[in-house]
Protein backbone atom coordinates (compact mmCIF):
# COMPACT_ATOMS: atom_id res chain seq x y z
CA UNK A 1 0.00 0.00 0.00
CA UNK A 2 0.85 3.55 -0.75
CA UNK A 3 1.44 5.67 2.52
CA UNK A 4 1.50 9.51 2.28
CA UNK A 5 3.21 11.73 5.39
CA UNK A 6 2.53 15.15 5.58
CA UNK A 7 4.23 17.63 8.05
CA UNK A 8 4.02 20.61 8.87
CA UNK A 9 5.54 23.18 10.88
CA UNK A 10 3.13 23.60 14.19
CA UNK A 11 0.98 26.28 14.37
CA UNK A 12 2.74 29.29 16.26
CA UNK A 13 6.57 28.21 14.40
CA UNK A 14 8.13 30.67 12.40
CA UNK A 15 8.13 29.57 8.93
CA UNK A 16 10.39 31.18 6.95
CA UNK A 17 10.12 29.76 4.15
CA UNK A 18 6.48 30.23 3.77
CA UNK A 19 7.33 33.73 4.34
CA UNK A 20 9.46 33.99 1.36
CA UNK A 21 7.13 32.54 -0.89
CA UNK A 22 4.35 34.61 -0.17
CA UNK A 23 6.43 37.90 -0.88
CA UNK A 24 7.60 36.45 -3.78
CA UNK A 25 4.19 35.38 -4.87
CA UNK A 26 3.31 38.84 -4.31
CA UNK A 27 5.78 40.43 -6.32
CA UNK A 28 4.93 37.59 -9.09
CA UNK A 29 0.96 39.50 -9.43
CA UNK A 30 -0.51 37.49 -6.72
CA UNK A 31 -1.88 40.09 -3.77
CA UNK A 32 -4.60 37.78 -3.20
CA UNK A 33 -2.16 35.19 -1.35
CA UNK A 34 -2.08 35.65 2.44
CA UNK A 35 -0.34 33.15 4.85
CA UNK A 36 1.72 30.91 2.91
CA UNK A 37 2.64 27.39 5.02
CA UNK A 38 5.27 25.04 3.63
CA UNK A 39 6.37 21.61 4.85
CA UNK A 40 6.98 18.28 3.42
CA UNK A 41 5.64 15.10 1.62
CA UNK A 42 6.81 12.19 1.98
CA UNK A 43 5.17 8.90 0.06
CA UNK A 44 6.12 5.69 0.89
CA UNK A 45 5.47 2.75 -1.05
CA UNK A 46 4.65 0.09 2.18
CA UNK A 47 4.99 -3.90 1.72
CA UNK A 48 1.62 -3.68 4.13
CA UNK A 49 -1.78 -5.11 2.35
CA UNK A 50 -3.89 -4.33 5.09
CA UNK A 51 -5.01 -0.56 5.35
CA UNK A 52 -4.80 0.01 9.37
CA UNK A 53 -1.50 -1.83 9.78
CA UNK A 54 -0.18 0.51 6.63
CA UNK A 55 -1.52 3.75 8.97
CA UNK A 56 0.09 2.50 12.05
CA UNK A 57 3.56 1.80 10.31
CA UNK A 58 3.19 5.00 8.67
CA UNK A 59 2.64 6.64 12.23
CA UNK A 60 5.34 4.99 13.65
CA UNK A 61 7.66 6.08 11.09
CA UNK A 62 7.05 9.83 11.14
CA UNK A 63 7.14 9.50 14.62
CA UNK A 64 10.39 8.06 14.44
CA UNK A 65 12.48 9.89 11.78
CA UNK A 66 9.89 11.51 9.26
CA UNK A 67 8.60 14.45 11.90
CA UNK A 68 10.38 16.56 14.20
CA UNK A 69 7.13 16.78 17.16
CA UNK A 70 8.60 19.54 18.67
CA UNK A 71 8.14 21.79 15.96
CA UNK A 72 6.37 19.69 13.39
CA UNK A 73 3.13 17.81 13.30
CA UNK A 74 2.40 15.42 10.71
CA UNK A 75 -0.93 13.40 9.41
CA UNK A 76 -0.82 10.08 7.64
CA UNK A 77 -3.20 9.06 4.76
CA UNK A 78 -3.28 5.79 2.82
CA UNK A 79 -4.02 5.45 -1.14
CA UNK A 80 -4.61 1.66 -1.77
CA UNK B 1 -10.12 29.64 0.83
CA UNK B 2 -7.20 27.27 1.14
CA UNK B 3 -5.11 25.72 -1.59
CA UNK B 4 -2.80 23.09 -0.83
CA UNK B 5 0.03 22.35 -3.67
CA UNK B 6 1.64 19.61 -3.39
CA UNK B 7 5.05 19.50 -5.94
CA UNK B 8 6.69 16.00 -6.50
CA UNK B 9 9.55 15.53 -9.04
CA UNK B 10 8.69 13.47 -11.69
CA UNK B 11 8.69 9.87 -12.64
CA UNK B 12 12.19 8.45 -13.41
CA UNK B 13 13.92 11.58 -11.68
CA UNK B 14 16.48 10.41 -9.21
CA UNK B 15 15.32 11.53 -5.93
CA UNK B 16 18.14 11.02 -3.30
CA UNK B 17 16.43 12.83 -0.55
CA UNK B 18 13.42 10.23 -1.17
CA UNK B 19 16.67 7.18 -1.26
CA UNK B 20 17.98 8.51 1.76
CA UNK B 21 14.93 8.41 3.92
CA UNK B 22 14.65 4.98 2.61
CA UNK B 23 17.78 3.81 3.98
CA UNK B 24 17.26 5.42 6.72
CA UNK B 25 13.93 3.56 7.63
CA UNK B 26 15.25 0.31 6.71
CA UNK B 27 17.79 0.58 9.53
CA UNK B 28 15.34 2.10 11.92
CA UNK B 29 13.57 -1.37 11.99
CA UNK B 30 10.90 -0.79 8.84
CA UNK B 31 12.03 -3.44 6.15
CA UNK B 32 8.74 -3.22 4.61
CA UNK B 33 9.40 0.08 3.14
CA UNK B 34 9.46 0.36 -0.86
CA UNK B 35 10.24 3.00 -2.90
CA UNK B 36 10.27 6.58 -0.92
CA UNK B 37 9.58 10.23 -2.95
CA UNK B 38 9.86 13.36 -1.21
CA UNK B 39 8.24 16.62 -2.40
CA UNK B 40 6.92 19.40 -0.88
CA UNK B 41 3.73 20.88 0.44
CA UNK B 42 2.31 24.41 0.18
CA UNK B 43 -0.65 25.72 2.07
CA UNK B 44 -1.63 29.16 0.62
CA UNK B 45 -4.44 31.02 1.76
CA UNK B 46 -6.57 32.75 -0.49
CA UNK B 47 -8.41 35.93 -0.81
CA UNK B 48 -10.62 33.80 -3.53
CA UNK B 49 -13.88 33.04 -2.08
CA UNK B 50 -15.12 30.77 -5.10
CA UNK B 51 -13.57 27.70 -5.43
CA UNK B 52 -13.07 27.41 -9.52
CA UNK B 53 -11.16 30.52 -8.92
CA UNK B 54 -8.41 29.87 -6.51
CA UNK B 55 -7.85 26.63 -8.00
CA UNK B 56 -7.17 28.76 -11.27
CA UNK B 57 -5.22 30.82 -9.33
CA UNK B 58 -3.02 28.41 -7.43
CA UNK B 59 -2.47 26.15 -10.33
CA UNK B 60 -1.08 29.81 -11.95
CA UNK B 61 0.85 30.00 -8.87
CA UNK B 62 2.48 26.55 -8.96
CA UNK B 63 3.68 27.25 -12.62
CA UNK B 64 5.32 30.25 -12.32
CA UNK B 65 6.77 29.76 -8.72
CA UNK B 66 6.17 26.80 -6.83
CA UNK B 67 7.09 24.11 -9.27
CA UNK B 68 9.53 23.75 -11.81
CA UNK B 69 8.17 21.86 -14.68
CA UNK B 70 11.21 20.15 -16.14
CA UNK B 71 11.78 17.95 -13.01
CA UNK B 72 8.65 18.35 -10.82
CA UNK B 73 4.92 17.28 -11.31
CA UNK B 74 2.19 19.45 -8.87
CA UNK B 75 -1.36 19.04 -8.49
CA UNK B 76 -3.63 21.62 -6.12
CA UNK B 77 -6.82 20.59 -4.21
CA UNK B 78 -8.69 23.43 -2.54
CA UNK B 79 -9.99 23.13 1.03
CA UNK B 80 -12.87 24.87 2.34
Amino acid sequence: MKAIVTVMLKEGVLDPQGKAIGQALHGLGFPQVGEVRMGKVIELELAETDGQAAQAAAEAMAQKLLANSVIESFRVEIAG
